[in-house]
Protein backbone atom coordinates (compact mmCIF):
# COMPACT_ATOMS: atom_id res chain seq x y z
CA UNK A 1 0.00 0.00 0.00
CA UNK A 2 1.61 3.65 -0.41
CA UNK A 3 2.22 5.44 2.57
CA UNK A 4 -0.05 8.08 3.52
CA UNK A 5 1.84 11.93 4.11
CA UNK A 6 2.93 11.90 7.54
CA UNK A 7 1.57 15.32 9.21
CA UNK A 8 4.67 17.06 10.44
CA UNK A 9 4.65 18.95 14.32
CA UNK A 10 3.25 22.46 13.35
CA UNK A 11 -0.42 23.15 12.07
CA UNK A 12 0.74 24.85 9.30
CA UNK A 13 2.79 22.24 7.48
CA UNK A 14 0.04 20.06 8.34
CA UNK A 15 -2.41 21.94 6.31
CA UNK A 16 -0.26 22.31 3.81
CA UNK A 17 0.39 18.76 3.28
CA UNK A 18 -3.50 18.12 3.44
CA UNK A 19 -3.83 20.73 0.48
CA UNK A 20 -1.00 18.84 -1.00
CA UNK A 21 -2.50 15.48 -0.98
CA UNK A 22 -5.91 16.73 -1.82
CA UNK A 23 -4.72 18.82 -5.28
CA UNK A 24 -2.63 15.39 -6.04
CA UNK A 25 -6.01 13.06 -5.70
CA UNK A 26 -7.53 15.63 -8.28
CA UNK A 27 -5.32 16.05 -10.58
CA UNK A 28 -4.89 12.24 -11.00
CA UNK A 29 -8.83 11.99 -11.55
CA UNK A 30 -8.66 14.55 -13.72
CA UNK A 31 -6.09 13.88 -15.59
CA UNK A 32 -6.54 9.87 -16.21
CA UNK A 33 -10.56 11.03 -17.48
CA UNK A 34 -9.07 13.10 -19.98
CA UNK A 35 -6.17 11.09 -21.44
CA UNK A 36 -6.65 8.18 -20.20
CA UNK A 37 -4.34 5.90 -17.57
CA UNK A 38 -1.51 5.21 -20.39
CA UNK A 39 -0.79 8.82 -21.24
CA UNK A 40 -1.03 9.32 -17.28
CA UNK A 41 1.91 10.30 -15.70
CA UNK A 42 3.80 11.42 -12.61
CA UNK A 43 4.88 14.37 -14.10
CA UNK A 44 1.68 15.34 -16.14
CA UNK A 45 -0.27 15.40 -12.42
CA UNK A 46 2.27 17.29 -10.59
CA UNK A 47 1.97 19.62 -12.68
CA UNK A 48 -1.65 19.84 -12.60
CA UNK A 49 -1.80 19.50 -8.96
CA UNK A 50 0.99 22.27 -8.74
CA UNK A 51 3.28 20.53 -6.80
CA UNK A 52 7.17 19.16 -7.28
CA UNK A 53 7.52 15.87 -8.49
CA UNK A 54 9.20 14.59 -5.51
CA UNK A 55 6.21 15.34 -3.28
CA UNK A 56 4.35 12.75 -4.90
CA UNK A 57 7.58 10.14 -5.11
CA UNK A 58 7.85 11.14 -1.47
CA UNK A 59 4.42 9.43 -0.86
CA UNK A 60 3.65 7.44 -3.71
CA UNK A 61 5.97 4.91 -5.75
CA UNK A 62 3.90 4.85 -8.98
CA UNK A 63 0.95 6.43 -11.05
CA UNK A 64 -1.02 2.85 -10.05
CA UNK A 65 -0.54 4.11 -6.26
CA UNK A 66 -1.65 7.22 -6.28
CA UNK A 67 -4.80 6.51 -8.33
CA UNK A 68 -5.53 3.75 -5.94
CA UNK A 69 -5.90 6.28 -3.06
CA UNK A 70 -7.66 8.86 -4.90
CA UNK A 71 -10.45 6.53 -5.83
CA UNK A 72 -10.40 5.09 -2.02
CA UNK A 73 -10.64 9.19 -0.91
CA UNK A 74 -13.54 9.76 -3.04
CA UNK A 75 -15.14 6.87 -1.75
CA UNK A 76 -14.38 7.78 1.69
CA UNK A 77 -15.85 11.08 0.69
CA UNK A 78 -19.29 9.65 -0.78
CA UNK A 79 -19.73 7.46 2.38
CA UNK A 80 -18.94 10.89 4.56
CA UNK A 81 -21.90 12.85 2.54
CA UNK A 82 -23.86 9.87 3.00
CA UNK A 83 -23.31 10.63 6.79
CA UNK A 84 -21.56 7.17 7.38
CA UNK A 85 -18.00 6.77 8.99
CA UNK A 86 -17.73 3.48 7.06
CA UNK A 87 -19.71 2.43 4.28
CA UNK A 88 -21.82 -0.36 5.39
CA UNK A 89 -24.87 -2.07 3.95
CA UNK A 90 -27.81 -1.67 6.16
CA UNK A 91 -29.45 -4.69 8.44
CA UNK A 92 -33.40 -3.46 9.03
CA UNK A 93 -34.28 -6.94 8.59
CA UNK A 94 -36.30 -6.03 5.49
CA UNK A 95 -33.34 -7.96 2.86
CA UNK A 96 -35.06 -6.14 -0.51
CA UNK A 97 -35.49 -2.43 0.42
CA UNK A 98 -31.35 -2.33 2.37
CA UNK A 99 -30.60 -4.10 -1.06
CA UNK A 100 -32.39 -1.81 -3.27
CA UNK A 101 -31.74 1.64 -1.08
CA UNK A 102 -27.91 0.89 -1.39
CA UNK A 103 -28.08 -0.35 -5.21
CA UNK A 104 -29.83 3.19 -5.28
CA UNK A 105 -26.97 4.86 -3.96
CA UNK A 106 -24.39 3.09 -6.51
CA UNK A 107 -26.31 4.14 -9.34
CA UNK A 108 -25.93 7.80 -7.96
CA UNK A 109 -22.36 7.73 -7.79
CA UNK A 110 -22.18 5.84 -11.31
CA UNK A 111 -23.57 8.84 -12.52
CA UNK A 112 -21.47 11.44 -10.84
CA UNK A 113 -19.16 12.79 -13.41
CA UNK A 114 -16.06 13.27 -10.59
CA UNK A 115 -16.62 9.28 -10.43
CA UNK A 116 -18.09 8.41 -13.82
CA UNK A 117 -15.24 9.02 -16.18
CA UNK A 118 -11.94 8.43 -14.08
CA UNK A 119 -13.47 5.20 -12.71
CA UNK A 120 -14.19 4.52 -16.68
CA UNK A 121 -10.35 5.03 -17.71
CA UNK A 122 -9.22 2.91 -14.89
CA UNK A 123 -12.26 0.31 -15.55
CA UNK A 124 -11.21 0.25 -19.39
CA UNK A 125 -7.27 -0.37 -18.70
CA UNK A 126 -8.17 -2.73 -16.49
CA UNK A 127 -9.69 -4.96 -19.05
CA UNK A 128 -6.71 -5.16 -20.49
CA UNK A 129 -3.99 -5.10 -18.50
CA UNK A 130 -4.26 -7.77 -16.35
CA UNK A 131 -1.99 -6.48 -13.51
CA UNK A 132 -3.41 -3.33 -12.59
CA UNK A 133 -7.05 -5.27 -13.55
CA UNK A 134 -6.13 -7.47 -10.68
CA UNK A 135 -4.85 -4.56 -8.36
CA UNK A 136 -7.92 -2.39 -8.59
CA UNK A 137 -10.50 -5.00 -8.48
CA UNK A 138 -8.90 -6.67 -5.11
CA UNK A 139 -8.27 -3.22 -3.63
CA UNK A 140 -11.59 -1.41 -4.64
CA UNK A 141 -14.45 -3.10 -6.17
CA UNK A 142 -14.24 -6.41 -4.12
CA UNK A 143 -14.09 -4.96 -0.23
CA UNK A 144 -16.87 -3.39 -1.47
CA UNK A 145 -18.92 -6.55 -2.97
CA UNK A 146 -18.06 -8.53 0.40
CA UNK A 147 -20.55 -5.84 2.11
CA UNK A 148 -23.01 -7.85 0.31
CA UNK A 149 -21.75 -10.89 1.34
CA UNK A 150 -21.72 -10.37 5.00
CA UNK A 151 -25.73 -8.44 4.20
CA UNK A 152 -26.43 -12.02 2.74
CA UNK A 153 -25.08 -13.95 5.48
CA UNK A 154 -27.31 -12.10 7.91
CA UNK A 155 -30.53 -12.82 6.06
CA UNK A 156 -28.86 -16.32 5.70
CA UNK A 157 -29.21 -16.13 9.37
CA UNK A 158 -32.87 -15.14 10.13
CA UNK A 159 -33.54 -17.81 6.79
CA UNK A 160 -34.47 -14.60 4.39
CA UNK A 161 -31.78 -16.10 1.95
CA UNK A 162 -31.72 -20.55 1.32
CA UNK A 163 -28.74 -21.69 3.24
CA UNK A 164 -26.96 -23.67 0.34
CA UNK A 165 -26.80 -20.47 -1.66
CA UNK A 166 -23.12 -19.05 -1.77
CA UNK A 167 -23.08 -15.16 -1.30
CA UNK A 168 -20.54 -14.38 -2.97
CA UNK A 169 -21.99 -15.85 -6.54
CA UNK A 170 -25.84 -14.01 -5.10
CA UNK A 171 -24.63 -10.52 -5.09
CA UNK A 172 -23.79 -11.23 -8.77
CA UNK A 173 -27.77 -10.77 -10.17
CA UNK A 174 -28.49 -7.72 -9.06
CA UNK A 175 -24.80 -6.05 -8.75
CA UNK A 176 -23.31 -7.30 -12.34
CA UNK A 177 -26.36 -6.25 -14.40
CA UNK A 178 -25.87 -2.12 -13.40
CA UNK A 179 -22.00 -3.29 -13.76
CA UNK A 180 -22.71 -3.98 -17.49
CA UNK A 181 -25.17 -1.60 -18.24
CA UNK A 182 -22.81 1.02 -16.57
CA UNK A 183 -19.47 -0.16 -18.39
CA UNK A 184 -20.55 -1.66 -21.45
CA UNK A 185 -24.14 0.90 -22.01
CA UNK A 186 -25.94 -2.02 -22.72
CA UNK A 187 -28.84 -0.69 -21.28
CA UNK A 188 -30.14 2.74 -19.37
CA UNK A 189 -29.31 2.86 -15.25
CA UNK A 190 -32.39 4.06 -13.11
CA UNK A 191 -33.51 3.03 -9.41
CA UNK A 192 -36.76 1.33 -10.78
CA UNK A 193 -34.08 -0.54 -12.68
CA UNK A 194 -31.96 -1.87 -9.77
CA UNK A 195 -35.38 -2.31 -7.30
CA UNK A 196 -36.28 -4.92 -10.44
CA UNK A 197 -33.04 -6.55 -10.33
CA UNK A 198 -33.33 -7.35 -6.40
CA UNK A 199 -36.97 -8.47 -6.70
CA UNK A 200 -36.17 -11.09 -9.55
CA UNK A 201 -32.86 -12.18 -7.83
CA UNK A 202 -34.83 -12.61 -4.31
CA UNK A 203 -37.90 -14.39 -5.54
CA UNK A 204 -36.81 -16.33 -8.99
CA UNK A 205 -38.11 -15.70 -12.60
CA UNK A 206 -39.60 -19.10 -12.25
CA UNK A 207 -43.66 -18.79 -10.64
CA UNK A 208 -43.55 -19.73 -7.25
CA UNK B 1 -23.00 -1.52 -43.02
CA UNK B 2 -19.81 -2.45 -44.80
CA UNK B 3 -20.13 -3.64 -48.45
CA UNK B 4 -19.18 -6.77 -48.76
CA UNK B 5 -16.49 -7.82 -51.30
CA UNK B 6 -18.39 -8.47 -54.53
CA UNK B 7 -17.25 -11.77 -56.14
CA UNK B 8 -16.37 -11.58 -59.85
CA UNK B 9 -17.43 -13.92 -62.84
CA UNK B 10 -14.57 -15.97 -62.73
CA UNK B 11 -13.85 -18.92 -59.75
CA UNK B 12 -10.30 -17.76 -59.40
CA UNK B 13 -11.00 -13.74 -58.67
CA UNK B 14 -13.60 -15.01 -56.29
CA UNK B 15 -11.32 -17.04 -54.75
CA UNK B 16 -8.57 -14.26 -54.60
CA UNK B 17 -10.87 -11.98 -52.63
CA UNK B 18 -11.99 -14.40 -50.58
CA UNK B 19 -8.71 -15.22 -49.49
CA UNK B 20 -7.84 -11.38 -49.38
CA UNK B 21 -11.36 -10.65 -47.17
CA UNK B 22 -10.53 -13.72 -44.16
CA UNK B 23 -6.19 -12.35 -44.35
CA UNK B 24 -8.22 -9.14 -43.78
CA UNK B 25 -10.38 -10.12 -40.95
CA UNK B 26 -7.38 -12.15 -39.05
CA UNK B 27 -4.99 -8.97 -39.39
CA UNK B 28 -7.53 -6.55 -37.95
CA UNK B 29 -7.84 -8.81 -35.05
CA UNK B 30 -4.52 -9.57 -34.56
CA UNK B 31 -3.66 -5.95 -34.55
CA UNK B 32 -6.26 -4.90 -32.06
CA UNK B 33 -5.19 -7.17 -29.70
CA UNK B 34 -1.76 -6.52 -29.81
CA UNK B 35 -1.39 -2.62 -30.02
CA UNK B 36 -5.33 -1.71 -29.05
CA UNK B 37 -8.01 0.23 -30.81
CA UNK B 38 -6.02 3.42 -30.93
CA UNK B 39 -3.35 2.23 -33.09
CA UNK B 40 -4.48 0.08 -34.84
CA UNK B 41 -4.84 1.76 -38.42
CA UNK B 42 -5.95 0.37 -42.19
CA UNK B 43 -2.49 1.01 -42.56
CA UNK B 44 -1.21 -1.64 -40.57
CA UNK B 45 -4.03 -4.30 -41.56
CA UNK B 46 -3.20 -4.07 -45.05
CA UNK B 47 0.29 -4.74 -44.41
CA UNK B 48 -0.29 -7.53 -42.00
CA UNK B 49 -2.86 -9.01 -44.20
CA UNK B 50 -0.22 -8.68 -47.19
CA UNK B 51 -3.16 -6.23 -49.24
CA UNK B 52 -3.21 -2.53 -50.56
CA UNK B 53 -4.42 -0.24 -48.74
CA UNK B 54 -6.97 0.33 -51.35
CA UNK B 55 -8.37 -2.89 -51.33
CA UNK B 56 -9.54 -2.44 -47.69
CA UNK B 57 -11.20 0.69 -48.36
CA UNK B 58 -12.88 -0.42 -51.45
CA UNK B 59 -14.95 -3.06 -49.11
CA UNK B 60 -14.84 -0.75 -45.56
CA UNK B 61 -15.02 2.87 -44.73
CA UNK B 62 -13.08 2.71 -41.35
CA UNK B 63 -11.36 0.78 -38.91
CA UNK B 64 -14.49 0.28 -36.87
CA UNK B 65 -16.35 -1.16 -40.38
CA UNK B 66 -13.14 -3.73 -40.87
CA UNK B 67 -13.43 -4.98 -37.28
CA UNK B 68 -17.37 -4.81 -37.00
CA UNK B 69 -17.13 -7.23 -40.23
CA UNK B 70 -14.74 -9.39 -38.89
CA UNK B 71 -16.21 -10.00 -35.25
CA UNK B 72 -19.62 -10.83 -36.77
CA UNK B 73 -17.07 -13.71 -39.34
CA UNK B 74 -15.94 -14.92 -36.27
CA UNK B 75 -19.10 -15.24 -34.46
CA UNK B 76 -20.42 -17.24 -38.03
CA UNK B 77 -17.41 -19.14 -38.16
CA UNK B 78 -18.05 -20.35 -34.19
CA UNK B 79 -21.93 -21.49 -35.22
CA UNK B 80 -20.72 -23.35 -37.80
CA UNK B 81 -18.15 -25.10 -35.88
CA UNK B 82 -21.40 -25.62 -33.14
CA UNK B 83 -23.15 -27.23 -36.35
CA UNK B 84 -26.11 -24.45 -36.92
CA UNK B 85 -26.51 -22.14 -39.67
CA UNK B 86 -27.61 -19.61 -37.99
CA UNK B 87 -26.89 -18.63 -34.07
CA UNK B 88 -29.94 -19.99 -31.70
CA UNK B 89 -30.92 -20.97 -28.30
CA UNK B 90 -32.20 -24.40 -28.19
CA UNK B 91 -36.14 -24.63 -27.27
CA UNK B 92 -35.64 -28.27 -25.87
CA UNK B 93 -38.70 -27.58 -22.99
CA UNK B 94 -36.56 -27.20 -20.41
CA UNK B 95 -35.28 -23.76 -19.50
CA UNK B 96 -32.31 -24.12 -16.94
CA UNK B 97 -31.28 -27.06 -19.71
CA UNK B 98 -31.59 -24.96 -22.61
CA UNK B 99 -29.98 -21.79 -21.28
CA UNK B 100 -26.85 -23.82 -19.03
CA UNK B 101 -25.88 -25.41 -22.62
CA UNK B 102 -25.37 -22.02 -24.33
CA UNK B 103 -23.92 -20.59 -21.26
CA UNK B 104 -21.22 -23.37 -21.36
CA UNK B 105 -20.85 -22.68 -24.87
CA UNK B 106 -20.06 -18.76 -24.00
CA UNK B 107 -17.80 -20.11 -21.56
CA UNK B 108 -15.66 -21.65 -24.29
CA UNK B 109 -15.69 -18.49 -26.23
CA UNK B 110 -14.71 -16.16 -24.00
CA UNK B 111 -11.77 -18.27 -22.92
CA UNK B 112 -10.19 -18.96 -26.87
CA UNK B 113 -8.03 -16.62 -27.39
CA UNK B 114 -8.67 -15.76 -31.24
CA UNK B 115 -11.58 -14.77 -29.44
CA UNK B 116 -10.70 -12.98 -25.78
CA UNK B 117 -7.69 -11.26 -27.13
CA UNK B 118 -9.46 -8.88 -29.37
CA UNK B 119 -12.35 -8.91 -27.82
CA UNK B 120 -10.64 -7.63 -24.55
CA UNK B 121 -9.52 -4.78 -26.52
CA UNK B 122 -12.30 -3.53 -28.44
CA UNK B 123 -14.25 -4.01 -25.06
CA UNK B 124 -12.22 -2.11 -23.34
CA UNK B 125 -12.01 0.97 -26.18
CA UNK B 126 -16.03 0.73 -25.91
CA UNK B 127 -16.14 1.74 -21.87
CA UNK B 128 -14.15 4.74 -22.81
CA UNK B 129 -15.11 5.61 -26.74
CA UNK B 130 -19.20 5.86 -26.62
CA UNK B 131 -19.66 6.23 -30.18
CA UNK B 132 -17.24 3.11 -30.86
CA UNK B 133 -19.29 1.64 -27.98
CA UNK B 134 -23.02 1.66 -28.85
CA UNK B 135 -22.41 0.84 -32.11
CA UNK B 136 -20.57 -2.61 -30.89
CA UNK B 137 -22.74 -3.19 -28.32
CA UNK B 138 -25.94 -2.36 -30.83
CA UNK B 139 -24.69 -4.79 -33.77
CA UNK B 140 -22.46 -7.41 -32.04
CA UNK B 141 -23.97 -7.88 -28.33
CA UNK B 142 -27.30 -6.77 -28.84
CA UNK B 143 -28.75 -9.68 -30.89
CA UNK B 144 -26.99 -11.81 -29.03
CA UNK B 145 -28.97 -10.88 -25.61
CA UNK B 146 -32.07 -10.84 -28.56
CA UNK B 147 -32.23 -14.68 -28.57
CA UNK B 148 -32.59 -14.79 -24.53
CA UNK B 149 -35.35 -12.65 -25.23
CA UNK B 150 -37.33 -15.08 -27.06
CA UNK B 151 -36.10 -17.94 -25.76
CA UNK B 152 -37.71 -16.45 -22.23
CA UNK B 153 -40.76 -15.02 -24.07
CA UNK B 154 -41.37 -19.14 -25.15
CA UNK B 155 -40.76 -19.85 -21.18
CA UNK B 156 -43.41 -17.54 -20.84
CA UNK B 157 -45.76 -18.85 -22.60
CA UNK B 158 -45.29 -22.29 -21.39
CA UNK B 159 -45.64 -20.94 -17.42
CA UNK B 160 -42.04 -21.57 -16.89
CA UNK B 161 -40.86 -17.94 -16.29
CA UNK B 162 -43.36 -15.66 -14.41
CA UNK B 163 -45.73 -13.60 -17.02
CA UNK B 164 -44.63 -10.16 -15.15
CA UNK B 165 -40.96 -10.61 -15.80
CA UNK B 166 -39.41 -8.78 -18.32
CA UNK B 167 -37.10 -10.86 -20.48
CA UNK B 168 -34.79 -8.21 -21.38
CA UNK B 169 -33.87 -7.53 -18.27
CA UNK B 170 -34.06 -11.51 -16.94
CA UNK B 171 -31.48 -12.18 -19.04
CA UNK B 172 -29.10 -10.28 -17.28
CA UNK B 173 -29.47 -12.43 -14.17
CA UNK B 174 -26.95 -14.34 -15.64
CA UNK B 175 -25.35 -13.03 -18.81
CA UNK B 176 -24.04 -10.15 -16.78
CA UNK B 177 -22.29 -11.61 -13.65
CA UNK B 178 -20.08 -13.74 -16.65
CA UNK B 179 -19.77 -11.07 -18.47
CA UNK B 180 -18.49 -8.43 -15.53
CA UNK B 181 -16.22 -11.98 -14.28
CA UNK B 182 -14.82 -11.92 -17.65
CA UNK B 183 -14.28 -8.15 -18.61
CA UNK B 184 -13.14 -7.23 -14.89
CA UNK B 185 -11.98 -10.68 -13.31
CA UNK B 186 -13.60 -10.38 -10.32
CA UNK B 187 -13.51 -14.27 -10.25
CA UNK B 188 -13.16 -17.82 -12.07
CA UNK B 189 -15.70 -18.13 -14.84
CA UNK B 190 -16.59 -22.57 -15.17
CA UNK B 191 -19.45 -24.26 -16.44
CA UNK B 192 -19.89 -24.79 -12.20
CA UNK B 193 -20.27 -21.09 -11.85
CA UNK B 194 -22.71 -20.90 -14.73
CA UNK B 195 -25.16 -23.85 -14.00
CA UNK B 196 -24.83 -21.97 -10.35
CA UNK B 197 -26.31 -18.82 -12.03
CA UNK B 198 -29.01 -20.21 -14.12
CA UNK B 199 -30.21 -21.70 -10.73
CA UNK B 200 -30.37 -18.70 -9.18
CA UNK B 201 -31.80 -16.66 -11.37
CA UNK B 202 -34.57 -19.01 -12.16
CA UNK B 203 -35.49 -20.08 -8.84
CA UNK B 204 -34.16 -16.94 -6.62
CA UNK B 205 -32.08 -16.59 -3.68
CA UNK B 206 -35.23 -16.77 -0.85
CA UNK B 207 -36.49 -19.89 -0.20
CA UNK B 208 -39.60 -21.18 -1.41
Amino acid sequence: MAEKPKPKPTPDSTRRSEKSRRAIYEAALALVGEVGYPKTTIEGIAARAGVGKQTIYRWWSSKADVLLDAFMDLGEQAARAAGQETYEIPDTGDLAADLKLVLRATVDELEDPRFEIPARALAAEGVVNEPLGVVFITKLLEPQLQLYVKRLRSAQGKGDVRRDVDPRIALELFVSPLAQRWLQRTGPISYAYTDTLVDYALYGLAPR
